[in-house]
């Protein structure tokens, strides 16, 4: 028994020792587990199945392999996208394990034959291509569901009052729906950055080779038609060694997650007793591990973690690439796992965020009392000193003084005694009368009724702007699907071709 | 004498004391220094009056204000972009000051009236909107101005040989113009993020007041219209503040500047006495301080470094909005100083880099020498042997057999004794004879004679190439035309109402 | 009138204008822009005089230089750091303009002695250690300052009753000079971090020359104890191309500002009328430039935002030093502004967080009642049971089921009926009448006297834990008072010393 | 057949309506993905069990739990190391996960008892600051071995002469062992900072609770003595919500990959073809995928983009920390992987550091026909004029003017025809016939036979500089031994006592 526990501590002696020597005792273990990126690539084993059968066809359309090797090229590939990659803790790269499979399957005089007239170096770019334009797609579907959401969020809530905020003071009389469009605003900008990376990132670059292109007569047009993409990179020292793509999906995830982050706080504020503006579900929420009473909204507070991680991520991404000779380097291979971490990390703070969107509680009656409390109709008294002539700085200070006076007396504005209001006026030349009619109607009701300016929290701009919010993210999601759509439809065109030549 | 220099030992120590005092002794100018923004504002001074300008306009027009009292602000604003903010230090920001010298100029019955229905808050985000779209069109102009250079520069070396690198060892046979293909290609992206980019940050949000609009009858659409925008950020909490158009800016230069660094790095490398293969005038190197025979390519370092510090201002900008409560916050007045430096810098890093395009010497003879040296047509080789039926990987094998015999005899490639041929071939079953050809082409010049694939440094390919970059960076450059066009249009014509009502 | 106005906006046309060709125009303007650093280097003027001067008096010790040539450099050298470098726009950097100055008051023969035996390499990398080490000692003293006054405010406050909060949520009763000390804690190790560091800084570099040293008998040694240095980094190459020493300093205040950042959120949430746990002075609140009401503690937000600067000027420093090749490269010279901001915002925000901790107002009360409200004896009541026996699992669900009764019926825990208690305890085994005694005493109050872990906020802890924590930061004050005190002795015998040869 | 294939592709789709959809359908499985941190977890299974075996002695220890409840816990955590967390997918994180195994092995009315008097939040910290400690021991032995290893490679190259260089162009006369010193220089101050910051992160935050201790009496000290911590952070808040430390370890590792970096950049330089200054053995080599001839040295190459990373991961525990509200929140989760990152990139890169060291092959023929090829002696013949009276700006000036002429004719400036030197002196008063003394003498190794400044590349010098740089590192090693040492042997202790107890 005692052997166990001494055992554990031995462990890390060990691995101290371990450390110290291992140069000479293992370093092929030490090295391979250094460079290989092996166990970040079960993220693209998929996307290097299909490029390389929609290299096989070309090849093979193009007489470079014949028609029985294509066939057992394209038999062999078929069911490796449920390799495990990494077990066997011999292979460095997806590529050279896929490659090794296939010849082990086809044969070295058929399997031989797949890597004919490409290169790794775009190999990778094609792959990791591939599987950014997917999860540009997905994120951006979850995006866009997520904005609705929102939206449907806002159409049941035009008409809860609440304060807004700056500062994270009380400022002016508000609903929860404004506060939903203004988080739906942003997400719909994230949308649209997706939209538009889209295209960038959508070009093949199977074809460059190792870096100089090829003598064989290959046909990269062909190869990024089977793959649904819109284009080639052409010159094959970018379409291997750039990655300005990676950094610009990166940075669009960064500040997707970064708005998120944003309604993580509002939700986590919110939620404290304090506030007690909301409650989340307790599906989105965690009890303590000793204090019974708790109920921590601590998802939320992940997807602010999650954000700083994403933020993290886009350095590494840039710093990895900047100041880095022209021509594949191999620090390009650690931009990958900061990519599908980010991805993985979007991904699911959509989902969650959805999920707290969909099922949080709003507390009418704490938003509402919490709004009476304040002086928030205050600007709207200097604004109808303004409407009676009165410059804006001065009413603005002559408002100041109402609210002063208020609470000195511990009294909301709209119950200041008149005798207030006049010592505040003293010398002002502003009719107390005037004054007193707009003090009276100080409330968090008319306040609200009487914005009008476009954009505001007044009800009529509310269902306004949720129909308009409504409208663009749907033309943002046609986009998109046409832009995705074309993948789907030429990768299944390739799928059903590659089993016909597999036989 | 001795007291000067003693008094300059002593500043040090007084400011060392200074620091563990000035809170008793000058808390009022330590905390302004703190929170002022002042000494970034220069930047948005124009921006601010030209806002100002639109606003007292529109309030005119809707009947805010008469037409004294906007004659007098419009009055008042004209030559105040020739300010000196922060001489005096005695305003926080160009708001406080612009309005103060206004009241100051027109008198608090006009002057004081230039501030209704709007906000600090939906001012600065209208300057920063209106400087970083001025900045945008700026920095795309010169980055289509660079690679217009780069197409020009690389028309002229379409036949200059020159080794391709991978991992900075030669990799396979190229030419100069290539190399210059590969950077516009990527600057080209830049351009187009640059576009994209445009209509999100080009949005109105002024009259969004503080955070929840305003009861008075503003026409937010009119302003916009009047300072060019494409239409207004609707929601009166999302105007105020969100930011997420400043992070996409920040990383759209951050790209940029990446991209740029590896233009740089390639130079920096490509003058080192060992590759001399360009050289860069003087007026783009410096001397040494010291060691009399020195040269150094220094400016293209700078790039690098810059670059890195575009790098630390994306992460500080998205690192200032992470996790922030909605509405505004002073939080986000950190983030200024930053676009405004990654905007300089990636200004000034274009102007050099088309500096250095436009006038670096190119060593052809240098360049050809290194390629003839390596094994550059190894590839080519193994390619042929796969014409003649031979599997890629078999060729790849025997074909670095060649190359290490090569090596061993110190020989290139083609001088190959064919005895070392048929002992490489030994078992493999090919053809000595066949082998014996492809070997004695396996030249430079061969290599890039045959090298047919798309986007590849084929002679055929490069002008092409150039042809069909050129085509693309102007239908970008009209794009941005029409965008920015339109905005320069529209406040030609508010200077010119502005003017009118100024009288 | 007219002009004007439309000559604004025809600057910024001009300014875009200008972008597209200024290279024909006035590239040596531009390029000078770029690679100057003459407008960081006012921070390094005193540092490059006093450099200048030991490494004088040394070249005249050491018999380099004659007498009347030292008497003539040291005189030249007097008043020069008040030279305003960058109003001439000629010189690229400090070291430059200083010594163009001293050649032009001390005539060529005299003057241009000044730089034998040293190069601008090694100069800059002393500018920044001397630059460095001060700021260090200058950052650590308002640290240690500010740890004090939190002491201080804390030792009034041990009996000040609060929630303590784990996510946001009510967790268990504290005081507010716990949270004080939490955060006197962190800036502790912050002070001790700037202590460690300091040694590390706190060498000279001087004599390394460009990289490689020089074949002139300079004594390093003797410079190095003129300027107060600790000792050598002696490899000419490390010396001057090394910055690892200033990366440090950049994650130190990083650090640093990340923790002040969080004292910043605490006291907005504090200051928030929901909570209203305190409040801050007006010097350290912002008006509203349109609500009347307001009042914002924005301050503290600018602390927030100015560690996210702080975490980007890192990224910054990091990044512009990753990957470069061994040897002096001008990347290094975009790491100093970095360095600047990062010290100036760490001393700013170590001001403002004083001032703050001195000036804030507690709302006892306020305080009081919010801790009241919630289930804060919740685990008392189950840490009770443990002491009676149940295993602390079973008392967590028990007690669990108790806070859920008492939310129910709407109650604090401590007015449990018996009933409730009875219901709750149903087939645990548990005797409800000792759980009901438990429930009785489970009230704030009896929570924070029961309370008897180390480091938790009993009352006797708090005066235990304040006495210790002045001790430790005394003990650190010793030892950066003798660190620094060292450095400031021998630049005092140093200018001296220059003022006597000076004459 | 088809359907596999055509599966894959569906797989894909899935995906994207799986994502769209998942809210739905297995909300609960997406939450506990995003929630969970169990796969990062496994890192510190070991210091979990260690912690809960102290923590249970000590509740035995102070009779909180009885003896045979102690020890079925005990026996009950022996061999838990082995538990694969995260294999069935139920458990959120390590200690949920422990405390529920040992509930599962010892019942509930023993296991129960376990956490009793402490919270997650206080064991995370505990966990985390154990697995710190021992990874900072361990790169700390990592960086003193490749230190030694450096200098030994030094001690061998005294004498090989190369170019020192500036910006990449040739500088100074210099010697292989002088970059390695440089080298070993900073990642001794690596060392020194791993040393620094062990104190820091050996507190024991255990006992803290979940934010305010407990009212049971349990004993800290004892918990920090069988764990080997030097003492507590004594703060309940500051010991369960700080992480400065782990900042501190991040920017630690940040620094010091950062420093391995620059070694990577500068083998890769050497190894390319146009230097030839070293070579790697193939064990840290890769051949190309496509071209037979190539060997890349891209292992280092990984090292840059692993530097790259590890800023990423600082940059991402600062921004995680940053504005965080005091008291534990979940963000800090997202802390782990970072950390365990980091640590596991700094330890392979510094495997593969001491691997390249050691393994390298010097071309010292390479090397010094570089040296000859410039104008590395220049300096030299302005500092012999010097010597002869010349101020240095003036010998500074003629040298430039010996070396343009000997550029001009093709010749090395020691080879410099009389005539020439007449020439380059005219005007200037300077004796030629002692110039021509000087340029007879301006070879590489007079240079370095002449360089006689301290840290020079002097051989003298270098050999001094090995047995300090020696004594240095030893002395780290010592202070690291003492730190680390006590560690283990209170573990070992720990160890002893908890086997006993378990029976």
């Amino acid at each position: 028994m005692r052997c166990k526990t001494s055992m554990l501590y031995i462990t890390i002696q060990e691995s101290n020792l371990l450390y110290r020597s291992r140069l000479d005792r293992d370093l092929d273990k030490a090295v391979l587990d250094y460079v290989s990126s092996i166990s970040d690539d079960g993220e693209i084993i998929m996307y290097d199945i299909l490029g390389s059968q929609a290299h096989t066809v070309m090849l093979y359309e193009t007489g470079l392999i014949g028609r029985r090797d294509a066939g057992r090229i394209l038999s062999a590939l078929q069911g490796l996208e449920k390799a495990r990659p990494g077990q066997d803790g011999k292979h460095e790269d997806i590529h050279e394990l896929i490659e090794s499979l296939v010849i082990g399957k086809a044969g070295p005089a058929s399997g031989g034959r797949m890597h004919t007239g490409r290169s790794r170096n775009d190999q990778v770019a094609l792959d990791m291509r591939m599987k950014i334009r997917h999860d540009t797609a997905a994120i951006f579907g979850q995006t866009a569901g997520l904005v609705r959401s929102m939206l449907e969020l806002a159409s049941r809530h035009t008409g809860t009052v609440m304060p807004l905020y700056t500062h994270m003071q009380q400022a002016q009389a508000g609903t929860f729906s404004h506060y939903m469009l203004a988080h739906a605003g942003a997400l719909t900008r994230d949308a649209g950055r997706l939209c538009d990376s889209f295209p960038r990132v959508n070009q093949s670059p199977l074809g460059a080779g190792a870096v100089g292109g090829t003598s064989l007569p290959i046909d990269r047009g062909m190869t990024a038609q089977l793959l649904g993409f819109e284009g080639l990179v052409e010159n094959s020292i970018d379409a291997t060694s750039s990655r300005d793509f990676a950094a610009e999906y990166a940075s669009v995830a960064a500040i997707l997650m970064t708005n998120l982050s944003r309604l993580a706080e509002d939700f986590v504020i919110w939620s404290t007793s304090e506030f007690s503006f909301i409650e989340l579900p307790d599906s989105l929420s965690s009890p303590s591990s000793v204090m019974p009473q708790k109920k921590n909204p601590d998802i939320m507070e992940l997807t602010r973690g999650k954000a700083a991680r994403a933020i993290g991520n886009l350095t590494g991404v840039l710093a990895a690439s900047k100041g880095l000779a022209t021509g594949y380097g191999r620090d390009l291979q650690e931009i990958k796992p900061l990519l599908w971490g980010s991805g993985r990390m979007a991904s699911g703070a959509l989902a969650v965020a959805e999920s707290a969107v969909r099922s949080v509680t709003v507390n009418k009656a704490a938003m509402r009392k919490a709004a009476s409390r304040g002086y928030l109709a205050a600007l709207d008294v200097a604004e109808g000193l303004v409407i009676e002539g009165v410059p804006f700085r001065k009413a603005h200070k002559i408002t100041g003084k109402l609210v002063q006076s208020a609470a000195a007396a511990g009294k909301p504005l709209d119950r200041l005694p008149p005798a207030e209001i006049k010592k505040a006026l003293r010398g002002s030349g502003v009719d107390a009368a005037a004054v007193a009619r707009l003090v009276r109607s100080a409330t968090v009701q008319e306040s609200l009724k009487r914005r009008v300016s476009r954009g505001s929290p007044a009800a009529a701009e509310q269902s306004r702007m949720i129909k308009e919010a409504g409208a663009a993210i749907d033309a943002l999601s046609r986009r998109m699907d046409i832009q995705y759509g074309r993948v789907s439809s030429r990768l299944r065109t390739l799928s059903k071709k590659a089993a016909e030549l597999a036989g």
